[in-house]
């Protein structure tokens, strides 16, 4: 592949980040009319200390979307040879760009929801790298079936939903809590390149705009649907679950920080506000203990 | 050293960190006399699959108190040859004990405490770790100086002080904060052993035995003073940076979920609520934003 090839399409996918960086911002605005957002532009050294781009914070909190954070970010430049290793790259140099979004609702009858699409080059080495995934807190199971269904309708016509849907499975999981899911699952992929990329960035782009058909719906049937002290409870614990897997097992996480990433913008996953409780456990026959079963790998 | 002089004085520090337990537990009960306690007895299984020891995990919440884990752990038995690595032993299997303990009180002018002191044996090696350090959330500066005081005189008398207090601030520090520290720090030490163990035996235990006079006159001192919205919210804000590092840096809680430790024993040291906000920030002029200015290593 030659050079403006790839440099094009680079563009054209930094572009269609940002793109669906302004439509879930639309969206969520749409939804929540509290919505405050907060936006700051940042700027990336490399590894060499030189310009390294930077990327679009939007942090969010509201009545609504308690918090939540839709980031895009487009960084290059020097890499150290460790890290270099570690994705697989060539040459101690690189390129990426993507969104990376977290939605903490405050109703815990709506679920949290994260995704992130991005591609990735090094040399002339390139790949596309993301995924959806769903927690929610409340066992309304035709919720869970509509998101998967959506991202099954999604990836099926590509040959890859079910690698893609085990992937998740087996990606967002808290090994230390006896290999407990953060969630209910979803899609995830990484270094994929098919050789093709044309077809992988028309995929990728395509794949990626259903992200707001997948859950802004769960959000509409469930935002105004009353909930009760445990609910929030439950909720607020299974929060605490959340931040011990981004904290102790994310790649992400951890990637960003060791890469001189900014970190408030990494930490924008963490929920507003969680609890821990030696030996949690929701009150037996309750909702909740219903619901701590969806947090395993099972077919929808 | 023969096998029988070390059993002794393995015997002897396994006692010891009991009697702390319950010391402290009991110190605890008199001032908060709303304290719940649960207690748990667990078993453990050693790498190789056999019986490896085991704990006593003390679970406490109250009014005071609002969540206090006091565990004590002897473990034994067979270890994989990258754990063997890790810690020094020069065979692939330790014994260790050790009491370890956090107290995160309700109220924000109540500083939340950490300490543990640890035997740990590899073949016929031996070593001493541990210490203690205060989180506090108020600028309350003469408690810094006295809890730092009375490790001062702890240690000093034994010439390392100035190493321990070092160690302290360079351990606990959020590196991803730039480099701001969990608390205002205290002393910290590990794979201490002079060659003689009847000296660092008795060094270690007298130590310890600060723990008590260190922290409790702060809590009662504190106790019932009033407190604003406004420090709970920089106290809960705070409790997430206490939760940042435990779960992405603290190398005894990896250590600990990596050797097939119980889980909820290792996070109990976790707080019972906590917040995260992008880019939170003190009130300019705010007595929090001169408290933001202790987590930096001082003189004291």
């Amino acid at each position: 592949m030659d050079k403006n090839t790839l440099e094009q399409y680079k563009n054209l996918f930094a572009d269609h980040v940002k793109n669906l960086q302004n439509q879930i911002t639309e969206k969520m605005r749409e939804i929540d009319n509290s919505l405050n957002l907060q936006e700051d532009l940042w700027q990336r050294v490399d590894s060499a200390g030189s310009p390294g781009g930077g990327g679009i914070t939007r942090a969010f909190t509201g009545e609504i979307f308690e918090n939540a954070g839709v980031n895009t970010s487009e960084v290059f430049g020097a890499i150290s040879p460790e890290f270099a290793k570690q994705i697989g790259a060539t040459k101690n140099e690189m390129w990426a760009t993507g969104i990376s979004l977290i939605i903490h609702p405050r109703n815990p009858r709506v679920p949290t929801v994260h995704a992130n699409f991005r591609m990735i080059c090094a040399g002339d080495k390139f790949w596309f790298g993301g995924g959806a995934d769903l927690t929610p807190f409340y066992p309304h199971e035709e919720d869970f079936s509509y998101f998967h269904k959506v991202w099954k309708d999604a990836c099926t016509p590509y040959g890859h939903y079910e690698q893609w849907k085990k992937t998740c499975d087996e990606y967002f999981v808290n090994k230390h809590r006896n290999n407990e899911m953060r969630g209910v699952g979803g899609i995830f992929y990484d270094h994929f390149n098919s050789g093709d990329i044309d077809a992988d960035f028309k995929m990728f782009t395509e794949i990626s705009n259903h992200f707001i058909n997948s859950y802004f719906p769960i959000v509409e049937k469930r935002v105004d649907e009353a909930f009760t002290e445990e609910d929030e409870n439950f909720q607020l614990h299974r929060r605490g679950r959340y931040v011990e897997f981004n904290l102790l097992h994310d790649r992400g996480t951890h990637f960003g920080l060791k890469s001189n990433g900014r970190t408030d913008s990494i930490l924008i996953s963490l929920p507003a506000r969680c609890k821990f409780t030696y030996c949690f456990e929701p009150e037996k026959g309750s909702v909740h203990e219903k619901m701590n079963q969806y947090y395993f790998p099972r077919e929808w």
